[in-house]
């Protein structure tokens, strides 16, 4: 079995064919989006998730949203054009690939000659180069990190940057995918990843449907899981790296490293090079998400907290560059301090 | 207001009065224990927990379904107690505080004079006993712990070593209430404690009702917490202490003593003397106990995890000696090694 494809072209190529994440793990529902509508929706109620699968799905979806305006003039379709894909921008404004994906798009619109169709023509191509450097990314980080995951490796991981979070075969797991494609036998173990449960809901859904071998365990288990001498690598995604290498990712990501770190464990981080950040000196000015309380007091079949107590909810943590092993990107293995050459302007990213 | 009562005499002396933690933040229900199986059903459901709470109960429900046997012969009595005590211990054997305390009761009922009536009443004094023993060992802990309490202290906190857990004011959380009696302000941030939740059900309940400024938080949030500033030390309580001073305490504990390792917060041990256990030299020798999946796995509103796949869920983990800053005991603030000397055998434990 291979990675689930999380968002793909409908068999019409008419809509973003998405699994609905927000059934996972009780039900495989994939949805349809055909409307302005049910792109947006789909992107603010989390039914697409993850940085690179949202930018591929807005992109895609601007073009699906503008498929039936193929008889308007020109003017009045960019004029069209620019106000939906603003629309989808807005949904998830710190998404920095959604804001990408669609200016990339609207670039192309106001740079190509011709009428409607032959506009609508260039931007489905263009969507589609989204998707497939994408799934590209993915696959370049895999196979970067492949010599990282010998016959027998066990992985430990964090939060899900796998496919459900990419175009591709994601991030962090690209490796493991890809060792287990080339016969390799990886066990993966999954942090449940508080409060969102993204390890548990996600990561041990798309690995176990790929046939691959995971376990769960609540986030405060994992260091006694590596004491028990039971992990070989930990490899987790990151949402921002900072140019001395302090990586921003999902909350819980910078005890994993500390305890990494205590048991000589390699901590590696495995992003694509459009999340380095080099306007960003350190994980210090990296300002950090904080959510509503009720994501840690719902959800239980009786209420877990006292009402109205408070609650410490950051969405994300800092892990500083010094408990970094190496960084796995789609251009290698690398290690701060970070040099930066003429590639420096080919990077996919706003920030 | 002052720390809730989690196990008491009823009014009239019949019952033993306890609050049902099962129901806990949802509702204040307090149950009234009068037979073996009321007494065996709360222990075993977790109505009533915490190793020195459960210890307590024992007893004196070993007393309450003891009672309505006045009129029975002195040896039908005594061979009564035994059944019914070793009934008790053995509903959780691992609980040392349990067997603990019906031994103490039994060996009491062997060794008095007299009938039926004197022995019960033996009994019930004897029940008292440990129970006064037990709030007076508590409030000792506050004492001796209070010194590392400022004003303005922001205390961390693992699991539920309160009031709930014990017949008094608790172990980890006793020189918060002292402090807070005493006219000093103290903020408590509280683990939510997965997978079960004991902090944010139970520690974060207990402080609230005690007007105590309480946050819950992920387990996994701590060390971003830590490296805020945000905490000035950690106290948890403990299960098991060997002699080198490792530590086995809730699964959570050890990734905490590392992050606050290294951010410079101290991190406190509060433990009864009776919980240091010598005939176990060090944290490799303890054995921990790995509970179910579904502990992980239910509770929210749809499954959280795929079926069927595997769940690494250690109750417990170990933490090493040297992480621990100092030990807080009703004995003292000490540090290890331990010297233990004629005093050892007034340890109240069987360990």
């Amino acid at each position: 079995m291979s990675a689930v494809e999380s968002v793909r072209w409908s068999a019409d190529g008419g809509a973003v064919d998405i699994i609905d994440q927000r059934l996972l793990p009780g039900a495989l529902v994939r949805r349809e989006l055909r409307t302005v509508d049910d792109v947006c929706d789909a992107i603010l109620t989390l039914a697409v998730r993850g940085a690179p699968a949202i930018g591929v799905a807005g992109a895609m979806g601007l073009v699906v949203a503008l498929a039936p305006h193929a008889h308007d003039d020109r003017e009045r379709l960019l004029a069209r054009a620019t106000a939906l894909g603003e629309r989808i921008a807005r949904v998830r404004p710190t998404a920095v690939n959604l804001s990408w994906a669609i200016d990339r798009l609207l670039r192309i619109a106001r740079g190509i000659g011709g009428d409607a169709p032959a506009v609508l023509h260039a931007l489905r191509r263009e969507a589609t180069a989204i998707l497939d450097e994408d799934r590209e990314m993915c696959r370049r980080i895999g196979e970067h990190g492949l010599a990282l995951l010998g016959d027998g490796a066990r992985v430990l991981t964090h939060c899900n940057a796998g496919a459900l979070a990419t175009g591709g075969i994601g991030t962090a797991l690209a490796p493991v995918y890809l060792a287990v494609e080339r016969g390799r036998r990886v066990a993966v173990f999954a942090d449940e990843t508080r409060p969102l449960l993204q390890g548990s809901r996600l990561t041990a859904w798309e690995l176990s449907q790929a046939g691959i071998d995971v376990t769960v365990l609540a986030d405060n288990m994992a260091a006694s899981l590596m004491r028990e001498g039971r992990v070989d690598l930990v490899i987790v995604g990151a949402d921002r790296i900072a140019a001395n290498g302090d990586v921003a990712n999902k909350i819980g990501t910078y005890p994993l490293a500390l305890a990494a770190r205590h048991h000589g464990v390699p901590f590696y981080v495995a992003a694509p090079w459009s999340t380095f950040d080099l306007a960003t000196a350190s994980g210090h000015q990296i300002e950090i998400e904080h959510r509503g309380p009720d994501e840690l007091g719902r959800g239980f079949e009786v209420p877990v907290q006292p009402r109205d107590v408070a609650v410490y909810n950051p969405a994300f943590d800092v892990t500083p560059a010094e408990l970094v092993t190496a960084f796995i990107t789609d251009r290698g293995v690398m290690r701060p301090p970070f040099r930066f050459d003429g590639a420096r302007h080919a990077r996919p990213s706003a920030v």
